[in-house]
């Protein structure tokens, strides 16, 4: 009755689980929610940005011609016609030695096709409404301080392809094409399954035999980085029906915490095979070996141990990565990793992958002793973990290895 | 009347910055909101997790001497006087050659100190409600399989201390000791000022002479990426009494958008100094020169170029800085770096800090060509960016530099 029969390597789990991954369906979303999300499809844009010709300087719209031979002891008259300035333009036309006062940003009057700088001007006439003379004492070639029709995007330009995460400055750019909204992958929808009749709702103190729910708030903390829209309606009795009916919840992911195992009391592996696929069921990894992977219909579920840091380091394996490339995201951990010498060896039997909590202390990966599944504190007091591959003995004392940093 | 006078160095200008800046007031949050969050005072459990001692594994909870000598070939038989579940503990007291079945999870009934592991053990007796018997064929330790009262989190420890950005796991330790609301930093407030009476609101077409805004939206990400509460109310028109009633709302940072250099359109910078304290205007960079910076009262007033890429620069050295450290998190950027090999040189002045847009391209960082700050494109088209100090002429080609990778 005890123990797994067979357990998967964790190769073996990843490769069932990456065949059920597939980016999710378009949604559209505000311009103004953007950030962050994945596109569904290439933007092209329609329009040219800027739409027109603009001076990149302040200082005197010309024909740049009309300045040829300028200097500060051959200075040479302009007469100014008007003022240009953005979203105000001059709505005449400049001839040979006229000029038109012009602010950065201002479009470039027709005739025009040079920016004299402010600085290669004296002031001449009086500061006014009428036309009034400037003195050139430099010159400008044609084009000079001229921001082109199309500098920024070029109508019919491909600017963001499918599958970018947008940035922020990605969302500005889609803002000036005059997008109102972006066609971005739908987020998952996740359902919590937290299980456990000794739990406690988050909030609820501690008492007699009860745990406060851990898992639930962690998994929701969790699935919401990786992209998820969490649905977590309260903890779920170790009753059949009860579970049954969650695991058929209209979502894209379940995630069930506690009684994964092959115990009397686990029921959700066994609620899993009838109502759907038992795919995977015993992983070869410490912590996290009694978790389970199916499907039942369009859900992916996954059984997380009800030990938290076995939650953790499954949600991660597993869960994690299916969030987020069902939202379009990277499969990749969203941690950055850290290359260090390591102070104390860490052993790890042929067969099993382990996944060892670590603290970096004065740039050497120390790792914690305690190892315990239940103590989810190893996992606050750590810096972040190493993996041990299912191949390896673990590490010698002094080796250089990579850490996963918690984030 | 054009050009700055003086421009301040980027450290200076930092060094008046940092001078600002400290975390603001406490708030407080739902649990099921902390993630991301930082601590604004230590945490400390008031209770033991778990709050008893516990199965750590399916078996029989038993006095260890009561196993003395079990072997297959030595079987002892042990009289089981109950069920112990998680959440539902046996409330008797076990004696010696007795034994309680018992569930991972569950409490260890008194008498008891340690848990025989179902595999240890010959089931006899019939499983039922009444008293049966099973055999241990193997020996257990005093202590064995059980997890301590207190093995997670002992009473009185400082389990996280402030500053802390609370991150998964955090918020499942917090909830374990029933902590329903969490002491955070408040969010910064950050208000947009957008100006420029060229621009059109985002999700308009750009038409005529008109410019789609995009600095509001690209902002308004950067600053939530950061942790700043967003209030973008819409353009605000270039008004001297326009800006002015925008740069008094009731905020922690004021962010304005367009008219920050000397010319006389240029009406923020004047206001700032009318209303409060224009302490920096005009730094040694590119792009992003026409930069200010001061205070009115409690706010921060940060006065950015209307240029796209110089918004998005002078964001990230100064406005993000400040919102991450007024939100008590890292002035550090939010982004990776990466050390690659330099494909072309690039050249900067001395006395100048350049902020130069890459493209990583098969692991060696090549140096965007376009190098106007009013092209946004550059940023979206670019990988990261790298940093030439103003003391450095810049990198030769081949050499090994540090790249930021846009998120």
């Amino acid at each position: 009755m005890q123990g797994f029969a067979h357990r998967h390597t964790v190769r073996a789990a990843m490769a069932w689980l990456d065949a059920q991954l597939h980016a999710l369906d378009v949604d559209s979303v505000d311009l103004a929610a953007a950030a962050g999300r994945v596109l569904a499809s290439p933007i092209v844009s329609a329009v040219d940005v800027p739409g027109f010709d603009r001076a990149t300087m302040d200082g005197y719209a010309v024909i740049a011609a009309s300045t040829e031979g300028a200097t500060p002891y051959n200075r040479m008259s302009l007469t100014v016609l008007g003022n240009a300035f953005a979203g105000t333009p001059f709505t005449g036309t400049v001839g040979h030695r006229e000029a038109v006062r012009i602010m950065t940003g201002a479009p470039i009057p027709a005739g025009c096709d040079a920016v004299l700088p402010a600085e290669s001007a004296d002031l001449e006439g009086p500061f006014g409404r009428g036309h009034y003379d400037v003195l050139a004492i430099g010159e400008v070639s044609p084009g000079k301080n001229v921001g082109r029709r199309g500098e920024d995007v070029v109508a019919g330009t491909t600017l963001l392809t499918a599958g970018r995460r947008l940035r922020p400055q990605d969302v500005g750019v889609l803002s000036s094409i005059g997008l109102p909204r972006v066609p971005v992958v739908r987020q998952p929808r996740v359902r919590l399954v937290i299980t456990g009749n000794e739990l406690l709702p988050s909030g609820s103190p501690p008492h007699d035999f009860g745990i406060t729910d851990a898992n639930g708030p962690m998994l929701a903390a969790l699935a919401a980085r990786d992209g998820g829209l969490v649905d977590f309606p309260g903890l779920v009795r170790d009753d059949r029906e009860a579970i049954r009916a969650a695991l058929l919840a209209d979502v894209d992911v379940v995630l069930v915490s506690g009684g994964s195992s092959v115990g009397i009391e686990d029921l959700a592996p066994m609620l899993l095979a009838e109502e759907g696929e038992l795919a995977v069921h015993g992983i070869a990894m410490r912590p996290s070996s009694p978790t389970g992977m199916g499907r039942i219909g369009h859900r992916l579920v996954f059984l997380l141990p009800g030990n938290p840091v076995s939650a953790l380091c499954a949600y991660d394996f597993f869960a994690g990565r299916a969030i987020r490339v069902l939202g379009g995201r990277s499969p990749e951990w969203p941690y950055r990793s850290f290359r260090g010498s390591l102070r104390r060896k860490i052993s790890s039997p042929i067969g099993r992958l382990d996944y060892a909590r670590v603290r970096i202390t004065a740039g050497q990966v120390e790792p914690l002793s305690v190892s315990g599944a239940s103590v989810l504190t190893s996992t606050t007091r750590a810096d972040g973990f190493v993996i041990v591959p299912d191949d390896s003995e673990g590490f010698a004392a002094g080796s250089e290895i990579d850490v996963w940093l918690y984030a």
